[in-house]
């Protein structure tokens, strides 16, 4: 089992684990957004991972970009740009959002983080963004 | 001469270059902050920087860190929290940001960027926060 905050759990929906991270999709049909978990027990910051831990995080950080660029093409979303942000000023477990941009989306060209409310996204945008994702970041089903 | 888009200039300082990234210090004093931009040319997401480069900048990332609790601390500002954002939606020259944080800060507990107007330092603010940062960034005058 994944160790995870259990803050994460309403508003996102399990994908899979890589060497580091365990990885969340967002439940929010307005953008195609990632969090990556790095599963290291009381890391908050990344000065708490090790330096080859760090360096596995960036690799992970790029695959979820290739999986956020896929998940937007499936759901009619086209990525222009990533935004990749590591706060965790409320969830204090360190965790990494990867989050697809387009002109005109709902914040832009502002962040996403606490703008309005989620739209949940429907069993047929989870399926597709699943899908889509997933071999981008090399899980299995 | 670093390269850097001009749209950097107005707000925020020179402090100096790392293996990587030119350092700038954000001047805006509602938060220690500073912008690493790395000095790869065309490069505007992550993904566009090598595996090498990529390491590196997680590592001078979390120098930067270092040095923002440092000029915290000189400045008055105890950081509870680091944010590291890369989001570009404005600026596309690929540059990442990373902000101390504490609880009742002007944007607690949402992401600074976008939030207001920038408080720009004093003269004696950029002395105390540029003589905190340097040391821990391995930066000399």
């Amino acid at each position: 089992m994944p160790m995870i905050d259990p803050a994460f759990l309403p508003g996102s929906l399990p994908l899979g684990d890589l060497a580091l991270c365990n990885v969340r999709l967002q439940n929010d049909a307005r953008w195609p957004w990632l969090i990556l978990i790095p599963q290291r027990a009381g890391a908050g910051e990344l000065e708490d991972l090790s330096r080859e831990d760090r360096n596995r995080l960036m690799d992970e950080i790029v695959q979820a970009g290739a999986a956020v660029r896929a998940m937007g093409a499936a759901l009619g979303f086209e990525v222009e740009k990533l935004n990749v942000g590591a706060l965790g000023n409320i969830t204090r477990q360190l965790h990494i959002h990867v989050v697809g941009r387009k002109t005109g989306d709902g914040a832009w060209p502002g962040p996403v983080w606490g703008v309005g409310l989620a739209t949940p996204l429907t069993p047929g945008q989870i399926d597709l963004a699943t899908a889509a994702a997933r071999p981008c970041l090399g899980i299995s089903v």
